[in-house]
């Protein structure tokens, strides 16, 4: 497949037919319109084999996932997407890899109406730069820096997830022994991994409500740490509050699951901080959109992350093992 | 060099003052406004070591010329350069190289006052994807698709250059035998390969007065036959006009420079038809500029490019040697 075929392939793919693309792919550069009003969020993000995802990986999810963790910073800023541009580095033109990448790239993108309006393509070692743009007033852009002290801290969706399924692929996590339906459960958290979903209507319901916000890439402490950084504040997490799916709850310990939750990445929730008089109406919005959300600590005085037990003392990093995920 | 390290020595070295980043780099994903009455253009490169760059080359080239074939696409489209992100995977987190690096963009950046507002790190085999985006009127903007029989062709700068540079890296081009001065020609050619000068303030001159335009990346005779291909006409180029550089007519006999004229890429230069009446306007503006440009042909009924030599024969691709540098 030739440079020019590959770009074809993934250009007719991603048809769209929003009318601020004034010129998409195949000039120098896209032309594009931006709402009056609006601010333009921009965030990129790069995917590389054999760090970021198995080079052996389904492609379809590759392509996936290569847009969802973009989709999802936007989603954390409370945008609407709009546009990407998709950087590709490949060691091979293999026809019917590049077309199941363009598959599950198009897939997403068409949940969102997004459009493809450019990119590049290049021979290298496998490895995916994503650009994506979208659309906020940016008087109700949701940002890291603005938690609050008495703020209550949510998350939406559930965590761990996702590292329990890279966990199992590594083969360095194995099912509790009372586990009856583990194939079921495996599949479950490994699709989690490998197609994880932006929260960007959630993100939306979270403008003029939640305070602070991020999505959970890097695992929930290092991130709550990003806010807390940010904002120059501290938070406390009850580790008995932290939604847990069922797939999780019973494929693995308690202690396993703690440490997956408090320093596992990748599953791209919202965690997000909300002043108290805020809370019944957030709940109430994000409820009738059939988002779940979960309320899992606050905003305190100080620095950094503490997270407690049932009776509110400090779960000793070093025994949750959380540590372990810290880059 | 951590990644937080690592983010915060391009950031400080690409600090601007720039109103319109209403977030920089530090959140889930910037804030810009564009302004009122103008489209954002668009443009994303990558370069991959070892095939865009000898893994070797100085840092700080590597990061001047990864934004500057970025700029040669914003500048083909005749829009105003305003702000970049930066996808980054290196292999190690070497301090000085990220250092001269930064430089190298930041040094480009700053001609152009443009701002960096966010990015990417990751750790993987070295490659740089560089994402720009710039402002153009829309009806202003330039598009390859544009051309019309009759329009005259010109080109900016000289050709040939930055081939002629790869080819003495590379050591399958040498000087000529009655070169005398092969080592000031040999690092002028060679400073072309590496630090590209992207033709943004010729783009300007060009809204309203050229038809269509692209930047030389791939080649003349590639480049000019992505207009034609684009504008459904032909094109034919004067091989005796193509504007020549000192140190390239110097360095190499006849034969060897038409090649790498017609053929080479990485001149960044801007190839842009004009209709008849607008040339004496046109190149009474780039004079005043400063900046040179040449006519080499004009457009035509049909399809593809042919190169003609003094007696307007065609050139024959074989002899000329250009598909050598065929893709």
């Amino acid at each position: 497949m030739t440079e020019f075929d590959l770009i074809e392939s993934i250009r007719t793919r991603c048809a769209s037919t929003r009318t601020d693309v004034l010129l998409g792919i195949g000039d120098d550069a896209a032309l594009l319109a931006v709402p009056p009003g609006q601010a333009l969020a921009v965030s990129t993000d790069t995917l590389v084999a054999g760090v970021h995802f198995f080079s052996d990986a389904a492609p379809f999810d590759i392509g996936w996932k290569s847009l969802a963790v973009n989709l999802s910073d936007l989603a954390a800023t409370g945008a609407v997407p709009a546009w990407a541009t998709l950087a590709l580095t490949l060691s091979s033109g293999d026809d019917a890899w590049v077309s199941a990448f363009a598959d599950g790239f198009a897939a997403l993108a068409r949940q969102f109406d997004l459009a493809l309006v450019g990119g590049d393509t290049t021979q290298g070692p496998l490895s995916i730069t994503v650009t994506v743009h979208g659309f906020v007033p940016a008087s109700l852009a949701l940002r890291r820096d603005a938690a609050q002290v008495g703020d209550a801290v949510f998350v939406t969706g559930t965590l761990g997830d996702a590292a329990a399924g890279l966990g199992l692929l590594r083969g360095d996590l194995c099912a509790a022994p009372e586990t009856d339906t583990p194939n079921a459960h495996r599949a479950a958290l490994i699709e989690r991994l490998h197609r994880p979903t932006p929260r960007v209507a959630q993100g939306l319901l979270l403008r003029a409500r939640a305070r602070a916000c991020i999505d959970v890439s890097d695992g929930l402490v290092a991130d709550l740490g990003h806010i807390c950084k940010a904002s120059g504040v501290g938070a406390e997490i009850d580790l008995i509050r932290l939604p847990t799916s069922p797939a999780l709850r019973d494929f693995v310990g308690d202690e396993a699951r703690a440490a997956l939750q408090l320093g596992g990445g990748d599953d791209y929730e919202l965690c997000f901080t909300v002043p108290e008089q805020q809370v019944p109406a957030l709940i109430d919005a994000l409820a009738r959109s059939g988002g779940a959300v979960t309320r899992i600590g606050r905003i305190v005085a100080g620095a950094g992350v503490r997270v407690c037990d049932a009776g509110g003392n400090d779960v000793a990093r070093g025994r949750a093992g959380w540590e372990h995920f810290a880059a």
